[in-house]
């Protein structure tokens, strides 16, 4: 039982956490922080969070565990803000995207806290944003990595594995690296690929017929490209190396299909496409 | 009322037309005509279809309506098979996603008859392919666009543009060469798109790890490219050029992107994402 948790964040990360930890009696009391009194009156309001305050050093006192679910560029800002307020035992913990990045700022900024730090990523989200799209059922099922380096400790690893672990999540541990090459290519780059498309055709003169044409097929594609733009822009500064490899590779295999396109090749052409979708049936049916 | 229709390709898309007409009770008898009597035999075990051939000359005969519902690949071939069977007053259309190839192909194989082909396209589809797929309700509120050309017969013109009424779908007309220009960058660039993600992540070393950890945004992204292989190969042959184009424009405005990312513009990144992001929501209210 977690008897003082401070959220760092209500939106929809944030929010789905304090429900989830609240249907699962995992805490006794959630203070919520942000820089919009409106959004936190909304989470008051929701009975997401029993407290809201925009001082850092109000929410962390006493607390157990403070949750950062920031866009991950105001992570390292967070971090200094609360840093002189930290008790002895809190558990510091984030939900961003990237984790080298996250576990850089602590170091800088958490100074002998930073083995009580422990970088985390859930692995769900939604199109939209907000406290009003939490969902305590946001991480059920759903995969959470923990990116823990050498230095962190052991305690603190377990509150926060157990913390998701209420939540619903299947807790896995990953190194922070890998896990930032991992999603560079499964969620960034198509994320990517997905704003790219929808702003390219948005520039043209006849956006208008050509989005009155688009069906289900361009919905789904480009569902991801309503995803919060200062999130994504924060995932492009803080793994901008993996995300450049990922749209180097991306093109270049692009660039393939465009060889086959142009020499009308239609066994090639056949067999990726037949590749592709035998490799994304089998992805859905093992998951 | 049609009192013999019949259908060369018995899949996703015939099977739906069938089933939607026989709803409307906008037709008497429908002969399903394929290569695979195994399909025929399942369309004809789910009451898709009254009757079942794989001669082009029995289906053809006494018929009102030949809908060619073939991967587009296809549909010059059957266009020969059928021309010398067809009825002085039989309306010959398809429902290709490519438009100027099916015209081409016409005016080729039909020879006098070139006035009664009435060239459409339906938008509407479906990850899963074959007659098992085929709804009742697939058309429904959907776009269905003709793209007659000066020599097509308005009593064939009309009689395409009811049947496809009765389906439930909003009848437009277009000119070809320009339909071909507008799914080629809102249908078809986005396939190949999905399509080349899939390839490239399913050619990896570690792909297997990769699909393990790719979510929700993933999934939808890539629905896409669950569809025929064979189809798609098709669409890409009979659209070259405007796909051609189509890439090209993309990987340009995709390497604008790589600019920002490496440039580590933050703000021109968020720029970018809030106009998609603002651009698909106006598509989803106005749609």
């Amino acid at each position: 039982m977690i008897e003082k948790l401070a959220i760092f964040g209500v939106g929809l990360i944030g929010g789905s956490v304090a429900l989830a930890l609240r249907r699962a009696g995992a805490v006794k009391t959630i203070v919520g922080v942000g820089r919009n009194r409106e959004n936190l009156d909304a989470a008051l309001a929701l009975k997401v969070i029993d407290q809201a305050t925009t001082d850092a050093a109000t929410a962390v006192k006493g607390a157990d565990v403070v949750l950062i679910a920031v866009p991950v560029g105001q992570t390292a800002a967070v971090m200094g803000r609360i840093a002189p307020h930290l008790e002895p035992h809190t558990v510091v913990t984030d939900a961003g995207s990237t984790k080298q990045d996250a576990i850089a700022a602590a170091a800088r900024h958490l100074g002998g806290h930073f083995p009580r730090f422990v970088p985390a990523h859930p692995i769900a989200g939604a199109e939209q944003s907000g406290v009003q799209a939490a969902r305590e059922d946001l991480f059920r099922d759903r995969n959470l990595i923990l990116t823990p380096v050498p230095q962190t400790a052991a305690t603190a690893l377990r509150v926060v594995g157990e913390l998701w672990q209420a939540c619903g999540a299947r807790v896995r541990e990953m190194q922070p690296e890998h896990h930032d090459a991992v999603f560079a290519a499964v969620s960034h780059l198509p994320h990517l690929l997905a704003f790219t498309l929808v702003d390219e055709i948005a520039g043209r003169p006849n956006a208008d017929e050509l989005f009155g044409y688009a069906a289900g097929g361009f919905r789904d594609f480009t569902r991801i490209a309503g995803s919060s733009p200062e999130m994504w822009r924060d995932v492009c500064l803080a793994n901008r190396e993996a995300i450049l490899r990922e749209l180097d590779a991306y093109v270049q295999h692009l660039s393939r299909l465009r060889v086959l396109v142009g020499q009308g090749d239609g066994p090639a052409l056949e067999e990726m496409f037949r590749c592709a979708r035998r490799a994304r049936r089998q992805w859905l049916a093992e998951n």
